[in-house]
C-alpha cells in the first residue's frame, strides 16, 4: 500500500510539473470559486466571532478559531508567536451633541479615536474651532484655541482615483491632531472621519499623542461625515454654538497574545521563506470582515489553495495571521524580530490588507531588476483581469521583515468602497461579495506560485554572476 | 456686451484646444467625482419612480422624469420618440410550495418570467422533473414529462471570470425552456433564477413561446437559487414529492411610449451622430438601479459632463434613454428605424447596460483598422485603471444601428456583483456605489471625446485613400 501510495505521488508530481503555469492558473482560480474556503471562514470570523481589537476576548477566539482551521489542513506545522499587545478599550458608548443655545440641542455621531483618553466625568462642553490642517492652527494660535474644542474638518480629496491616496491625504488629523490642537491649550478634538461617502456612520483608527506629557493629553472623536457637515453648516451660520462630547475609553496594561502561523515545508528548499499574510485583530465597532478578516482567510486560502491545486512548493510556504496591526503593529513587529534571531532567509512577503473586493493587481517594493521580471508574469494574469503592477508599498504587517533582497508585494484590490465600511461599523460580513473575496485569495495563489517556481533571482543577477 | 462673451468663447475654445487630451481626461474624471449628477438622478429615478416595467404608468414617469431633466441642462435639442410597447402585468404575488405528503407543504420564493401566461384558476400542481438542458427533455421524453412540471435546475458556471459569460451559457433555459418543455406535455416550468449567489431572490427575465400555438402554452416561472438547491435536494430525496405555483401574469394591448433623446449639435459636423445611451425601462421587481437606471443616468451625465468641462463637441451628440430592452427592444429598433430612414450618418455609439460598477474598459463591435486605432488610446485610460479593450458586443439597444462604418462599444463594469441583483428585488439604489456610478460616467465621456475629436476613420483607411 505505501510503495503504491509513494507511486500515486510520484505519478502527481510528475502530472503538475509538466502542467503550463497557464494550466496551474486555471486550476488555481477554478478551485478558488468553486471550492474556496474563504469565504465560510469569514463568515465565522465576522458573525460568530465579531470585532477584534488587540487584547480583547474575540481577539483571543480568533486566535484560536484560526489556529484550530490550520489545524485541520494538514500542514506541516502550525503554532502560535507569543507577542504582548495593547489593550485600549472603548467602554461605554460615546455621546455628543451641538447645542445652539442652552437647552437647544442635536445630537450628532461620534466615536473615540483608538488610543485616546477618556473625556472628564460629565464630559466636556465648549465652544468649536474649525480647522482644516495644522497650519490653520499655528494660523489661529493660542488665543483663539485655549479651552475650545478643535474641530478637523478637511475631506478627503474625491477626485483621485485611488482612495488610499485621498485617504493618505487626510489620516494626519486623526493620527496627530489630539497632540498639534493641545499645543494651542485645546480641550479636546473632533476630526471628520476618513470617508468619502456622506453617512452616518463615525470611522475610528488609531492616533498618537507622541511625547505630549500625560496632564497635556486631550480626548479626540471622529464625527461621521453627515455630521461633520451639519457642525460646519452651523458654525458658519453661528460660531457661538457649542460642541459637548463624552467617552469612557481606557489604555490598560499590555496583555499576552499571538501571530497565528502555519507552513507547508518546502521540498527543494526548505531554508527559503515565503509569507502570505493578514492581520488578525481589527476594530472593534464593526465585525473587520474587510479590515482585515478577508486578508486573514484569503491567507489561509492561499496555503490551501496550493495542496487543492496538487501544487507542492520548492519553498517553505508560511500563512502569518499578524495580531495587532491596528494599534500598535505589535505582531509585525514580533514576527520580523524573531525570524531575524533565528536567521531565517525570507525572500517573498505578500499582505492583503485593502479589502475583499474585486483584485486588480499588486504593488512591490523590490528592484527594478525584480520588477522587470514580474512585469513579464503579467500575461498570465491577463485573463483573470489582474492588470495593475506598480511599485509600491507591500502591506504595514510585513513592513518590519524588510531587507535589501527580500520582495514584499501587495494585494491591490478596487478600491472605490473601502472607506465607506473602513474602522466603522460598517465593516460587516454583508458588504463583502464572495467572488470578490474568492478571487483576491486565487489572485494571491497564483502569484505565490510563481514565486515560488522561479524565485527572486533575476536575470540581472545572474548575469552579473556570470561576469 | 454680446461682444464680450463672443470673444470669451473665443478664448474658452482656444483654451480647451489647447488643451491636451490626458488634461482633458483629467477635467472629465475630476468632475464627474466632484460634480456629477448620475448619482442624484439615480436616486429619484430608483426612490421616487422605482421599477419601469414598459407599459407601466413609472415608465411614463421615467420618460417625463428624464425629459425634464435633459431641458435643464442647455442641450441643443431635446425631444421624445414615439415607439409602440408591449405591456405585460404580473399582477397579484406569485404563491408556490412544495408538497411532500398531502398537507404537508414547504413554501419556495419564484416569480413569473416575463411575457409567461398565467397558471390556471387555483394553480397547477404536479410531479416534477428536473432537468439540466433541452437535451435532457429529448432523453426523457414525453412518457416522463407529460403532466408534470419541469424544473431546468443547471446553475450558472461559477468558475468563469466574466459572469456574463456564465449568464449566457444558462439563460436558454429560462428565455425557451417553457416552450421546449410544452413540447413533451409539461404543464409548467419552474427555472432555476440567473444568480450566482445562493439566496432567496428569484430573478425574472423575458422569455417567449416562439411561435407555439397559444393553446399549447405552459405558465413558466423563476425560482430562488436557494430554494432550487432545496427542491433539487427533496427530489433526490423524494421523486413523488409535487410542486404547487399560482401566477396571475397579463399580456395586454401595446400601448404608446416613447425614447427619450438629447443632442449636442456638433460645431464642425452637425450631421455626424454619436449616441450614448441605456434603457429606460427596467423589470418591475425592484428599483432598476443596476439594470439599467445607472446605464440612462451615466449616459445623461456624458453630455453634461461635456458641456462643464468646457469640451465643445465636433460632432453632433446624442443620448438616447432607450424603451423597452427588457422585453422587446422596440426602442432601439424604432430609433435605427428613424436614423435609417432620415439618412443620419451615425459615427459611434456607445451602451452602457452592465450595471453601475466599477468600470473595467469597454468591448468594441468594429473593424480590426479601427480597433487598431482605439488600443492607441489606452495609455490615456491607464491613470483611470481603465484596461479592458477587447472586441465584443457593443449592446442589445445600439445593435438595430448596425452597419459597415458604424462603431458600436460597451461599456465593461466590474461583472462580479451583477447577477446577485440582476432582474431582481435586490436591484435597488442602496446595491449602487456612488463614485463606482460616477466613473462610469466618466470613463464613457472620455471615449465620447475621443470619438469625437479623432473620429472614425483609420490609418489604414487614409492610407488607401492616398494609393
Amino acid at each position: 500500500m505505501k510503495q503504491l501510495i509513494f507511486l500515486f505521488s510520484i505519478l502527481i508530481s510528475f502530472h503538475c510539473s509538466a502542467q503550463s503555469d497557464a494550466d496551474n492558473f486555471k486550476t488555481i482560480y477554478s478551485t478558488a470559486l468553486t471550492n474556496g474556503k474563504s469565504y465560510e471562514w469569514l463568515d465565522y470570523l465576522s458573525n460568530q466571532i465579531g470585532g477584534r481589537l488587540s487584547g480583547s476576548l474575540n481577539a483571543e477566539k480568533a486566535v484560536a478559531y484560526t489556529k484550530a482551521e490550520l489545524d485541520s489542513l494538514g500542514l506541516d506545522k502550525v503554532w502560535l508567536q507569543p507577542v504582548m499587545v495593547p489593550r485600549w478599550v472603548r467602554g461605554a458608548p460615546e455621546f455628543a451633541y451641538i447645542e445652539t443655545s442652552p437647552g437647544k440641542t442635536t445630537s450628532v455621531n461620534i466615536c473615540a479615536l483608538g488610543g485616546s483618553i477618556a473625556t472628564p466625568n460629565g464630559g466636556v462642553k465648549a465652544h468649536v474651532v474649525e480647522v482644516k490642517s495644522k497650519e490653520d492652527l499655528e494660523a489661529l494660535g493660542s488665543e483663539i484655541i485655549e479651552g475650545k474644542i478643535v474641530f478637523f474638518n478637511r475631506p478627503m480629496q474625491a477626485d483621485l482615483i485611488n482612495t488610499f491616496e485621498s485617504y493618505s491625504g487626510c489620516v494626519d488629523q486623526r493620527y496627530s491632531g489630539a497632540k498639534e490642537a493641545a499645543k494651542y491649550g485645546a480641550i479636546g478634538v473632533i476630526v471628520r472621519s476618513m470617508n468619502l461617502r456622506l453617512d452616518d456612520f463615525p470611522h475610528t483608527g488609531s492616533m498618537s499623542y507622541g511625547d505630549l506629557p500625560t496632564k497635556n493629553r486631550i480626548p479626540s472623536a471622529a464625527i461621521s461625515t453627515n455630521d461633520a457637515e451639519v457642525l460646519s453648516s452651523m458654525l458658519a451660520l453661528n460660531k457661538d454654538i457649542k460642541l459637548y462630547f463624552s467617552q469612557y475609553c481606557q489604555q490598560f496594561k499590555d496583555v499576552q497574545s499571538y501571530n497565528v502561523i502555519g507552513e507547508i515545508t518546502g521540498s527543494q528548499f526548505p531554508d527559503e521563506y515565503i509569507v502570505v499574510g493578514g492581520h488578525l485583530d481589527s476594530w472593534d465597532l464593526g465585525d473587520g470582515s474587510h479590515d482585515d478578516g478577508a486578508g486573514v482567510v484569503q491567507s489561509m486560502d492561499v496555503l490551501r489553495l496550493l495542496k487543492e491545486s496538487g501544487i507542492k512548493p520548492k519553498r517553505s510556504i508560511r500563512v502569518v495571521l499578524f495580531m495587532n496591526e491596528e494599534n500598535g503593529l505589535r505582531g509585525g513587529k514580533k514576527y520580523a524580530e524573531v525570524a531575524k534571531s533565528k536567521g531565517e532567509n525570507h525572500v517573498f512577503a505578500l499582505e492583503s490588507d485593502s479589502g475583499g473586493f474585486t483584485p486588480r493587481g499588486f504593488t512591490f517594493d523590490c528592484s527594478d531588476a525584480v520588477f522587470n521580471k514580474v512585469l513579464k508574469w503579467q500575461p498570465l494574469f491577463k485573463p483573470y483581469l489582474i492588470h495593475y503592477f506598480e511599485k509600491g508599498h507591500g502591506g504595514a504587517d510585513i513592513g518590519p521583515l524588510k531587507n535589501e533582497s527580500l520582495v514584499l508585494a501587495g494585494l491591490r484590490p478596487d478600491t472605490q468602497r473601502y472607506f465607506d465600511h473602513h474602522h466603522a461599523s460598517s465593516d460587516t460580513f454583508d458588504a463583502v461579495n464572495k467572488r470578490e473575496l474568492e478571487l483576491g485569495a486565487a489572485t494571491m495563489t497564483a502569484l505565490v506560485y510563481l514565486f515560488d517556481k522561479y524565485g527572486t533571482t533575476t536575470i540581472t543577477t545572474e548575469d552579473q554572476l556570470k561576469d
